[in-house]
């Protein structure tokens, strides 16, 4: 856990988050700015800062994100008509928040090219 | 694999498909209608139509597909500036090829939001 950084101060519970979804590795929230009627990010508890820093051994926990997104998007009826999962690597990338996470965006008709 | 899938031929080196990665599981290659200058499409040889497709015999799978994306996004030397990546899944998530895929965009400012 790093003391400054608000998705660990989130996923340790700190801040009254509501989470759809939580488990050991793993919660999910609504994004605070939501792009879509369906707008959840995916975060892992362990603080990895983006993508270019995981290591071989996250593996199997990034693969999770993505079947905990899967799961999400059933849960919140979107799952057939369709939905896009998006990580945001770096300042060009987009990325806001320096600890890993993964946007499911859906419950409209998502546009390309993707930003 | 699915005979009448574009990406089941292309994975299966049938379309004569430049690869910028290829392992015994995933290939790469570029988009053919690219939206940045970097735009590079990683892609299991298995036939998953989409996320919503995915079993849980899959995890280590499209783990590796976002593994696979950092380590061209670090040869393709985009890896420090940033960059995105997304899957779309289904008709509302922009999906146009049946077969499971993860876009690597980079090279400009990607926009937000993500579509």
């Amino acid at each position: 856990m790093s003391d400054d950084c608000l998705f660990c101060k989130i996923t340790a519970g700190k801040m009254d988050t509501e989470f759809v979804y939580e488990d050991s590795d793993l919660v999910a929230f609504k994004d605070i700015n939501p792009m879509a009627p369906v707008h959840i990010l995916i975060v892992p508890k362990k603080h990895i800062p983006t993508i270019n820093d995981l290591k071989k051994t996250d593996t199997v926990l990034v693969g999770e994100m993505i079947q905990i997104a899967k799961r999400i998007a059933k849960e919140q009826n979107i799952a057939d008509e369709g939905y896009r999962l998006v990580f945001n690597c770096g300042k060009m990338g987009g990325q806001e928040v320096d600890h890993l996470h993964l946007h499911l965006l859906g419950g409209r008709q998502m546009k390309w090219p993707a930003g």
